[in-house]
């Protein structure tokens, strides 16, 4: 969420009424989409922008490989703590991005608006986009707007596509490249996003306990690259799906088995209790900056050691270990029994991304 | 439209049955999911797709510099003749690299499904995509798909990201280089894709008699600029504001006026019937398939002769010429009286594209 105290200087939020919504003349292509664009979404965004207002962006590509990556945002509610849509939009693609071994570099930024929408909500979502953009070290090169009748949008959705190059001569990272033996680290509570984002909807007072942990990882991935290059297999954020979804592709990819240890999973009190309440698996819940690391045994100290020494990894631990099998998941308890972690069929939690 | 002679033969459509539906789960990151992507898009992509499976695509930047670009389509209705929303969705992100003068090579395709969508329009929409692409000779490197609930989105939207490749060294093509003398050349009847979207929508009875004019053009500007590169000032797509739109963007940032041929204007008469009964101004309806070409007086006899060459730009004119001024445009009426052509405030019709 915007930090009133890193607020742009150059914010057009104040010159803009409460009052003022969106209306249809702002999507139509002439003056009202121009003032929109270059009043806006340009001044709000700021120096992370550049070429919002051409048909395509020229830009460098400084690498002989690039990396592409697309997401649309829909969450609901729009804002809430620890992050809005346009942090998680700008967060979401650079952490995929990241995870494939891209520097992250340039972002597109195309909003579908709901006619009514409040100006001032839309500037405080653009604030947020340029924050973390400035924080991940990205620009924003293109641009797109479309307003449609009310009711035909749940207020406003975002998609940004990411485009990174491949910088590190020999880095090879893969969903096949797991081996019996290595290290499954995770670093960050498990399910926070979701819980927060249910608490919120649906009034169940965990909210001001547990908040999303929506955050650009692109410098911490940069570091443990920095740190362990070669001993790190494959990287994931925990998003959709949570940490059994991407264990279940991993695990598939490369024809072996995951064994996680239920007891190291982190996890906070409030997580479990609310994912109990509603019957829901902590595996299978989103977050929004967390990591799953599959590392190579000889590095999983360091990577452990490196990933801590950041604010948004700082409880970085190890939760499971890689063994010959094909393709399964399954969770030990306390006791030693293991149970099954499936590929889930359906939807946990709609709308959390 | 999908044309049922060049139907993909890998199509999955006859597998899937005409009741089924998309429900929140095919948009939860799980099982439902998984198959969506994997049995559905990817599979009704077939060629033209790669890597919608992983977090990001690794592809070859073949070039110093890259054009990006990024449009959402919120057409309505999804379906019409000449079209449909994944024709356009990869016709229009196509064109806005072409008219850089970049060559188009990777479309990221993001949807936003409401639920209650029939699976079977979806795969009419991404044979379209794949028939689209197949013409434009670009690939699908990249996807995304959120569902949100019935009532969230109006049907289907899309969103396409396009990257491209300046590989012509030494071409400059840009709205601040019109020059006094150039010639305005449009490639086809002006306002053909919103009188058909407009009489679709309201029942006026021209949708026969006007289609939409939506294609993919680069092949076509690839082909005017090998043949009068250095003489081409500047390529627009005269999409959302229209003709007027595009001028006065070009003449503004040029410093110069432009003085349209009124009665030069490639205007069917059905359009003109459609706009007059509307009150509508055909100068800033919109196309989804015409290009705006100023060019040298020198090569502009050549540049017509070329373009005349394509069908989908058979009707090539020229319409007006650049002359010395301050940003405005203006037509002069068949009596030699000049009209203002001003910026357009306002909208004229919503959900075009």
């Amino acid at each position: 969420m915007a930090n009133p105290d890193m607020a742009n200087p150059n914010t057009v939020a104040n010159d803009v009424a409460a009052t003022e919504r969106i209306t249809l003349d702002h999507g139509a292509g002439g003056g009202a989409s121009q003032w929109l664009v270059g009043e806006i979404v340009a001044a709000t965004l700021g120096e992370v922008h550049t070429g919002l207002m051409e048909d395509s962006a020229d830009v460098a590509a400084p690498a002989e490989r690039i990396a592409v990556t697309t997401d649309s945002f829909v969450v609901k509610p729009l804002f809430f703590t620890g992050g809005d849509i346009g942090k998680l939009a700008v967060a979401g693609t650079v952490n995929d991005l990241a995870v494939s071994g891209a520097r992250p570099l340039y972002l597109t930024l195309a909003m579908i608006i709901e006619a009514g929408f409040p100006i001032t909500d839309l500037v405080r979502v653009l604030d947020s986009v340029r924050e973390t953009a400035l924080a991940a070290g990205v620009t924003v090169v293109a641009g797109d707007t479309k307003v449609v009748g009310a009711g035909e949008a749940d207020r406003l959705y975002l998609n940004t596509t990411g485009i990174g190059v491949f910088d590190r001569p020999g880095l090879r990272l893969g969903s096949r490249l797991l081996r019996p033996g290595d290290a499954v680290l995770v670093t960050g509570h498990l399910g926070d996003h979701s819980v927060h984002l249910l608490s919120l909807r649906e009034g169940l007072g965990f909210e001001q306990r547990v908040t999303s942990d929506c955050a650009p990882l692109n410098r911490v991935v940069a570091a443990l690259l920095d740190a362990c290059g070669p001993g790190i297999r494959c990287l994931r954020d925990v998003t959709r799906g949570g940490l059994g979804t991407v264990l279940n592709e991993l695990a598939g990819a490369s024809g072996v088995d995951v064994e996680l240890d239920g007891p190291a999973l982190p996890v906070r009190h409030e997580t479990r209790m609310a994912a109990s309440m509603l019957g829901l698996d902590v595996l299978y819940l989103a977050n929004e900056g967390v990591l799953c690391a599959v590392v190579d045994p000889d590095v999983a100290d360091e990577a452990v050691r490196v990933l801590r020494g950041w604010p948004e990894a700082a409880t970085t631990v190890a939760v499971g270990e890689v063994v010959t099998g094909d393709g399964r998941v399954r969770i030990r308890d306390a006791r030693g029994r293991t149970t099954p972690v499936d590929v889930l069929r359906g939807a946990q939690l709609p709308r959390l991304c």
